[in-house]
């Protein structure tokens, strides 16, 4: 079966991401990067291009380029799928483009800027039939995957209770001196949208709690932290959470938790057990049960289910780690792409990123309305 | 020096934390258990005197007798102090009579079942001239002591994050069921008070995050969560909550966290770093700090602060649990009573007692008013 | 049911161990701590017999004046059992003496300086009717019980090796120095006998690899570690064990392993399963089976051994420590003392120190020889 | 620059260990998978080499063939350097084949199956100038990276004690049935060599001894075990190790550790620290000083080795596995083929996998004649 063309718009040389792609691409043998707008620079684009030893003429100017250049080759030689690992003001209109132009795509979270801008992609790949993905990474995790499917089993019982937590203190440095804070882009609502640390992180730990337990949040009561007044963007907060049936949960994002790293923790609590995991241990996933042994699932065995082992490539004791997490989302999209009736979860989708700008704008309204609950219904 | 003569009411055969309170009074040779009323049948009473050796005549049938006769005995003779084990709704009566006949108390939190009675008490302490301890047992962890005096010494800097969890799963098999959860007396209002989860475990973390951080709470918000309509009493919650100079926090606390069994943990973040101690792993406080390697203070090492190291019996290596910890608690009693000017910190307090009787007033208010900011003044 | 009267040899003021023992002691109120020689100046001994609240005329010049006068006293007054806390070189001398006549004795690890002595006070032992424990403190651990009991039960089925580390650094500041370490009384044969490391951390280790197992070793091969040529004493070693039906071991102590404070850990696998557990985290036990989750196993649940329960008295999530693994072998004591037939397995008898004795001249011997095997055989 | 055209033998569709060796190869966009020998059998080759989308014609019958056609193209066309992949035996006869003509080499250890084969490749390589690794893949793990370039730096000061661990339990479930064990190629000298947990593991610990301390092991004294009888292959030994300057040492392997997965630990101790690491969770490396609390050294911090960072891709808090440990190794091949002068620690070295058949032989040897001190020396 042939590789999938990928085209790949920004992670170029100055890009921390670019390399994380690129491997989650090559993983499987499923893609072949093709092409793409590596850098706003044309002539740095290039030199990536060569490193990559990519045709020259596939390295394009802009991404108007590449559409029109690519849509004029064969189907058989034109980039399939288009990567969008740009800052974040320009996935709206790249991800618009590419949807209109028939492109599968996969975008970096958080999908847009604002919710209104999310919600036309969506009108407009309702309309296509082209696959959009929104690489929330953690969830390709298999262990994550493994706990959809055991909570999907019912193996913790009724949920009751839902607790997600995504602390880090890289911006501690910056936070405190008006001058770096006001040269950080991710706490300029012009490049950022209008949250930092919700938008950044917050919505990973929703999506999160939205994809392991198969429940919708329907209302939230959110408390953000600015720290300074002339600071416009949250850099900490806490959001209590109601899902259906009015199951509760909260949900703690930080970014001035100093000398966190990437500590995003999971724990669901259902009437016959709960599930635990941690993102900086990502084999090890705990099984709670009362009046029983704490078991510590970990990946590769055959116990576990597909849906996880799909995800895994050595016997048990190889840890894989965040690549093999993207590799897994990459490899769904490509499975999706060759079928596309046939894989539905293996991969974070446009709606997963509509809910998040949702989430986004819906948090701030709460906070700034006096921390009120606010419903997430459209 | 002569040991304290130490009373104990409650704590009998059926209780769990007797033997935890009697191995705290004998750990430093500071105490001597001398009497008490350990079961409201006199006989049980008798009986348990009997297996602690006591001399059968200082074993009462009840406080009345107890306070009337010892207070006959010479003063070098006379029960000192006096332990109070019972259920939560006796410790209002038995601390008042204690108090207004001029002995030292070391009481069970909660400290009452209303914020009222501990306003009394309190009143009554002020007049008085005895030691009354609340026995928030945690707070007598070498690591905990060790964190206090970090924090206050700048370690971390200016504190920026509060985050305190107190998770536990054991009513978990009762609340579903509603025969079981009717027969339950944690859940009945007139044994317990207006408060299940926050008044049994939510108080720990509340004065936890005080202790810690020597900051009070100023105002909170809370959302509660009851499960069945007819259940009156919360088995779990998040609290919000906001500190002087409107630094923020929050508190989590679970009676239905199913599985977990005891998991109370502490994270403080400052500006300048991080602290975090988990109760299971009493032994372990973890420092973060930017760009450094993460830093796990054990007990016992010379580089500790001396508040820490008073708590500790034995070389590194040797894990100490929750009895030393009460122990610590029992030995800072015990030092106060010698000499009762020099003492502060060593031994939670009843104005510690007081506060949490108010916050588990304020937080029901808060949730009953529909997740709501309530300030904790009086 | 009166407590039983205990002695004390050493333990005093300048005791690190001392406390533990009274500790351990009075934990399950079976003892009370009547009298005893705290230290070799009487004068000390009198002022830490008075802390402890002694009758002074328990306070003893030395051992004759003790054994002298406690025999005159009635049976229901007199010291019924003396726990031996002093350096290893009086361990023979005065275990000999309460031996002969009639003392229950409580005596600290190593038992004797040599073999020779060990075998002595068994003969000694077999002709009375005393009970005779020697503390080897972390068999007392309730998941060291369960580790026992699961193995016997058969839950890992047939044993096929066994692998115990025993490894500390406090040795390394001293040393490479030499003044300092002929200052060492560890480091000199005449109060330690002829072994440092193995004598001192390796019998710990040896003693556990049989208590958990319930095989005998019954060759080893030894190899060594002096570091200096004039150092007459080992402070690192590996042993290869060879028990019965050729099953195989090994084990490892050091006291060079610079910045290890008491990292004791217990490897058995059989063709069923592994169990592992270690001292500084002594309240998990881990089940490691093919293909199943890692089951972490804590304490105070329903599902353990009656053996491992009987060594705890809070509900799980309450972390107990090495003061209650020691309470655990005291009590072990208490009932072996209040009726001799019933109790076999509770504490470590004299017979586990003459084993560890012998175990100390084999490992030397082997060492010396050139690392060749030795039988264990008397 | 171009990418390095790249030849496989081995790593087909029935592969556990390709897929490792071509994301490593991909990882860093230095190789570019040009052809290979996939299968024994030409047609699951052909089909495996369309999943790559390889050219049919690179994709050869055999070895000779390859050879043979690659070296007829011009050389910017010719794969440059070939991964072997296949079973032990074949690692000889292939490397030798392409060692004699000109190809550089990546061979899965061990090297091959018996030392004397080992030294014709060595001295192949010597008159030879091409690069030829040996996948000692652990070495790759950015924290070992750190603990060689620390304890070269003298941060643990002079080594005093070496100890290496691997134990897994994978051939439990075999070696008990003895027509399972007949059918089990790695217990099949005729496949495997001398050894199976030596060899296939136990080489592992002892290259990474070497490889972290930079020392020399100079003697050993093995006591292996073979469990039954008919078995001829070990399946767990302990060797003492005497490192140069009489530094002691001891390994430990294992593949009857039932329930283990791949639990590969290395602990150095020097007279100024020590150094902690296991392979599961191998993102930590733990600092052990003395009277200093624990440090926990994390991946992607500026503080770290160069050696270290250059095997990081992304930012701290991002757990990266063992394919990036080996996409380091492969990373470190590339340089050293683009410039064959500059490169000398980033890749283990065909002397690794001499060493590596040197100790084979001689444990086995040791421990035939009785677990008797024999010389590593040629």
């Amino acid at each position: 079966m042939a590789k999938i063309r990928l085209g790949i718009l920004g992670g170029g040389a100055d890009s921390l991401i670019g390399i994380l792609h690129r491997v989650a691409a090559n993983m499987f043998d499923q893609f072949e990067i093709t092409g793409g707008v590596f850098d706003v620079k044309h002539e740095k684009s290039l030199q990536f291009g060569e490193k990559l030893q990519l045709d020259k003429s596939r390295v394009y100017k802009d991404l108007d380029h590449l559409i029109i250049t690519e849509k004029q080759l064969p189907e058989d030689k034109r980039i399939e799928a288009v990567s969008i690992l740009t800052p974040n003001f320009l996935h709206f209109p790249m991800a618009k483009k590419l949807l209109e132009n028939g492109f599968n795509v996969i975008c970096e979270k958080p999908l847009t800027t604002t919710y209104e801008e999310a919600k036309i992609l969506n009108e407009l790949q309702q309309r296509s039939n082209v696959i959009f993905a929104v690489t929330y990474t953690y969830t390709g995790y298999p262990m994550i995957r493994q706990m959809k499917t055991m909570i999907a089993n019912g193996d913790i019982g009724k949920i009751q209770k839902v607790d997600v937590q995504y602390y880090q203190g890289w911006i501690n440095p910056l936070i405190h001196d008006k001058e770096k804070r006001s040269a950080t882009w991710r706490l300029d609502p012009e490049k950022s949208g209008i949250s930092c640390c919700i938008g950044d992180i917050g919505t990973h730990a929703f999506n999160m709690a939205e994809f392991v337990t198969g429940m919708k949040v329907e209302n939230i009561l959110a408390d953000l932290n600015y720290l300074y007044e002339d600071n416009p963007m949250d850099i900490d907060g806490t959001v209590l959470l109601r899902f259906q049936d009015n199951i509760k949960g909260v949900l703690r994002a930080s970014q001035i938790a100093t000398g966190e790293e990437n500590n995003f923790t999971v724990q669901i609590y259902g009437d016959k057990g709960g599930l635990k995991w941690e993102q900086e241990n990502p084999n090890y996933l705990y099984l709670l049960k009362e009046d029983q042994p704490l078991q510590v699932i970990k990946p590769g065995h055959g116990f576990l289910s597909e849906f996880s082992l799909e995800g895994i490539k050595l016997p048990p004791g190889h840890p894989e780690g965040i690549f093999d997490s993207m590799g897994n989302i990459y490899y769904g999209v490509a499975m999706a792409i060759r079928d596309k009736s046939k894989f539905d979860g293996a991969y974070p989708k446009l709606n997963d990123g509509l809910r998040g700008m949702n989430f986004i704008e819906k948090t701030v309204s709460s906070h700034k309305k006096g921390n009120v609950w606010i419903e997430m219904k459209d």
